[in-house]
């Protein structure tokens, strides 16, 4: 005979494990806080106050994965503006970034001085600049590469620099434009000895070692009939992307008075959009164009 | 009357605009090495030796992200399954990773301690992690959210963090889980109070107020039935990602005999793959059936 | 009977001692590059180039060391320009500091931007600048305290400041100017409240709870007839270490012709020193004045 | 006609000259706050938690120092009883450290695993190590050299290295003993052949150029009779300071009962105090003899 009824077992079951399960989860929740000291070994790596932040990341093993989408050699106008369409969209969705300059698969996003994003961390604006840019690309790879489907998901690396004055920022930003000229310098004749004087890769590499800039340009005026500085400024130059005000016009579907009916009403709003520019950053006229970038309120 | 015939001033003018361009170009060349000073603004950030390096990333404004694209609440186990998948793309195309753990919208990865990956360099290590998941998020979306459109390139920011030893490194894993365990009893009963008791956010976070945990498990069970610990594993315990071999079968179109026709051949090939598992990391038992996660060699 | 001569023995045991002594000697040195790995522990701490390196030293518990050497108060021109006969050696024994400012216990010493010094470690800084300057102190004591022995030698912490700009260096300065005018204030009312008006420490604390600067001001004139500008420049400002070109005469001793025996050459030469100045630094003043210390090749 | 009296017009001039003072008193506490932002300058260096934080000092041309100095060749015993007095002064003014190791002009200082000395700031372990080292040994010379004057204040400089577990930091002594080691026999045969056997400097170094630690044992007993392992200890293998407990006699003046006159009392106190060891760190032994030092709670 048990001397208690069916209910009242149960009921005390309930609030048996109840009470047990409290203790449980107790143990968890108690365990959480004993473990949180974990956090402190975190280190603090806020960018120093009043320099430029510049991160630039570059395409990982992307000579590999140019030759599995079949990248057009020198360059690949598609993969160009959708790495500046990845760039756009960092611009857009981060913040405070003032200025970013892009060529090959390397983009460099400068944030403003006075940026207190994130309290500066660095590993914050490379990580969030870094992944916006990779899932972009992946995202709008196919407003550029119709016919080519993305074979698997690129990674980028990055890193964070900083630039302690206008000087040092302006000349990072030559250094790329530099390296962009001369890689494209290399790489138009380089090809050309390929692909129109059918030369092996290492036959081309051979032709060019030792040449001077001068040298690559007679190259490609006798022998190709190339102008060097008839190509395209996105090919010499690299892409500037900087703060513009833009019309943007939109068409709305409004309800109209009846004698209007079948019409439809655009509103045109002003904003301001990262705008590709593909022009000289080395010397000062630039500069003195866009004299907000670096003033003293960035 | 020239004095020249016109192919000799041809001639000359070619020359001349090669010296011109020779002298143009050597400018930018010596230009770069001018700028190239730059290069030594940017910091060492390398990890120190011997200490287990993790990378942890998190969704950039996930709550929205969730909202927009109608995760499930409280939890949504495509998305959950998502980010696993990007976890081991992360696993398999870096190197030397060798646990990982998810929970929530955000990914732990643990490099061996005496990874020497690019130099251990900590921008590397972040940034390269944080940019294959958010490419591999919009890649594989499609493979778990076929009839949800992905609206936008989600963000994902990272940090950095060094664990001198075994027992921190397992502190700071047993530290997420118990951190998944605590929001996911939490966001069980507020969801169970809004979607079945029809209380608004706000007066399911009232009713939560000072609940401890054993609570939250009374109230799951007298109130909704549900025996917390009975809601999946994934949820509750997170996932957690080991390299284990697989037996993977592949088709393969051979030429076969023809009294063999129409038959297939399979080959098995052993891999280590990162698979996933649900289990508790903070007791012993994990850490003893997997030995060599912690070993010296890692 | 012995097969060998006792000196072939001997022989043959000096040549095995000295091989055993070989193995183990080489035992040694393999061991020191199985060692060498901990070299990579070492952190870089290269400070960011073209940034005005700070380093500041405060005196260890000199509160303490104060009361024991009976130091006067609230000034005690001994103690402070016996740190400021530290500061010089520092600047004259190191290099590339361009300027210095000292008050009560502590001083900073400003490295020149371009400095390359010791690769601009920011250990090699600010340990070379703690020890000289604390080596000096027990060096120099005697020359300022004849009759105060010294009890025990004093410790300094020091830590290394960047600072990317002018304008952020002469903040930096004017910073720690405010800060010597604040406390001397506070500190002039304080000590006459005791010394001439017999209130205890506590008291006097109480008399000046939320008293602003011009209440002070009022107290010591109107109480104890003490014009607060009439006070010492180098207690109100501080102490400004600057580059001056100095003449030095030395007297030498020189063989001289008969008819001038008895008679002494003295030679004058030019040389930098670090001059103390006790001026204001918060205003432009002074940077008019010595414009080469921020010029641009600093 | 003045419309005032003379100490009305002297009382309103006091009266304004109080508020113009105040204003002005009041502008240089608003710049302070003004100035107040080049805190954020100052990075955080803190040493990541549970890691060995080693210091290590160096004395700046001390080649030079020990030619001014006389120093006897190839070991002054006092110099580096002297070296070693500061590093026990170190041990005793600072906290946390638990073993040093000195050899030549250096001196490494090992703090404690779990050490929040500071927060842990790098900064304030290398510079307050440093500073109170270099105090020291000014202080402390005149006890070693009664007869060499110290002829100026030396530097030294130091460095802060993070070992994450017992084997690294064990390695890390053992490498700066192996070092001593070396040099050590280096400098024996060095010197001897120069002081015994005539060789200039440069003879010297021809001499032993490419030789083995076998070798230089060879012409140390072959040549000067001198068994390498007879020589002493403390130059052999540096000094290493442990605490132990000591115990120390004082002798107390007190008021004695009459039929004691002219006796002493003296008081036994039993204290920890860094005490110098000369043995081997680089085998087993040491350690566990010595099993406190790298135990868990340090």
């Amino acid at each position: 005979m048990w001397p208690f009824s069916a209910a009242e077992i149960r009921s005390r079951l309930a609030a048996t494990s109840v009470t047990l399960r409290r203790c449980l989860r107790l143990g968890v929740t108690m365990a959480k806080s004993k473990f949180e000291y974990v956090r402190d070994f975190e280190a603090d790596d806020t960018c120093l106050p009043h320099c430029w932040v510049v991160v630039r990341l570059d395409g990982r093993n992307f000579h590999r994965f140019a030759e599995k989408h079949s990248f057009a050699k020198p360059n690949d106008s598609r993969a160009l503006q959708l790495m500046t369409k990845c760039a756009q969209t960092v611009m857009e969705e981060l913040e405070d970034i003032v200025i970013a300059y892009g060529q090959s698969d390397e983009y460099s996003f400068v944030f403003r001085r006075k940026s207190n994003w994130f309290k500066r961390r660095a590993s914050k604006f490379m990580t969030l600049v870094a992944s916006q840019f990779a899932s972009s690309y992946v995202f709008y790879w196919r407003d550029y590469f119709a016919d080519q489907p993305l074979l698997y998901p690129p990674g980028f690396d990055g890193r964070v620099v900083l630039y302690p004055s206008n000087q040092t920022l302006k000349d990072y930003l030559s250094w790329r434009q530099a390296d962009c000229h001369i890689n494209n310098l290399y790489n138009t004749v380089f090809w050309a000895l390929i692909q129109q004087s059918g030369l092996t890769p290492v036959q081309a590499q051979e032709r060019l070692k030792g040449t001077l800039a001068g040298d690559k340009n007679e190259i490609l005026f006798s022998q190709f009939h190339i102008n060097y500085n008839d190509e395209p400024q996105m090919y010499r130059k690299g892409t500037v992307l900087v703060w513009q005000k833009v019309d943007e016009v939109r068409t709305q579907e409004v309800r109209l008075p009846a004698e209007m009916e079948g019409e439809r009403m655009t509103v045109t709003r002003t904003r301001a959009r990262p705008v590709p520019l593909y022009c000289d950053l080395i010397g000062d006229a630039f500069w003195k164009e866009h004299p907000d970038i670096l003033s003293g309120d960035n």
